[in-house]
């Protein structure tokens, strides 16, 4: 299976944090329930409880900006690996939080779901 | 397969970068002819490319150390994803630099071998 990585997971990403910033409660749909998030070192797996603890987040406005992402096949599967490192602005701070986080999309009818995520902040 | 993700990648990561600060022309063994590197969105293939460029950049003396590291199971047959952030200190320089990186980790042989590996350093 070909698929442009590269493109695929930019698209991903920008869908991604798009929904994550106008409504994270819809984010469910990109999850599966073996889908595991690790959350500021919290384990989560399932879609439900991955996106119960995104909406109880203690802010109310969000807004994510990409600074790198880099992407690579993780199998032959079509499966692939994503890196973002980023910035992002919450309610009405004035000063951007760094994070890091890392996506393990697969591939399935013709759509990607996040079988892995992991998401930190960069305490600098 | 059963296997303690979090310790496995917390050993994996341990041996990585105490190799790296030692002698990083000794990582090789860890990857693959099919293993890919992006360093700093410099994307490489295999062993003998991954290595040439960790040994070419340019630092004699270098100390990373973890700051956060989180791993999952990343399939059913054993892989594991591990999200690292950290610090490295390079030759005489005071300030440490910030970097994020990524390894998906395949088992082969009662050991891994890194097949993905992606390296950004955080800009403040």
């Amino acid at each position: 299976m070909s698929v442009d990585f590269n493109a695929l997971a930019q698209q991903f990403c920008n869908f991604y944090y798009d929904q994550f910033d106008k409504d994270r409660s819809q984010l469910g749909n990109l999850y599966r329930d073996h889908s595991m998030m690790t959350f500021e070192s919290t384990q989560l797996q399932g879609s439900r409880n991955i996106v119960e603890k995104l909406v109880s987040l203690p802010f109310r406005k969000v807004a994510h900006r990409i600074s790198t992402l880099d992407a690579q096949p993780a199998s032959e599967n079509g499966d692939v690996l994503v890196m973002v490192t980023g910035e992002l602005l919450v309610d009405e701070e004035q000063n951007a939080q760094r994070y890091s986080q890392c996506f393990h999309l697969i591939p399935e009818s013709g759509s990607y779901f996040v079988l892995n995520d992991i998401f930190r902040l960069n305490y600098g």
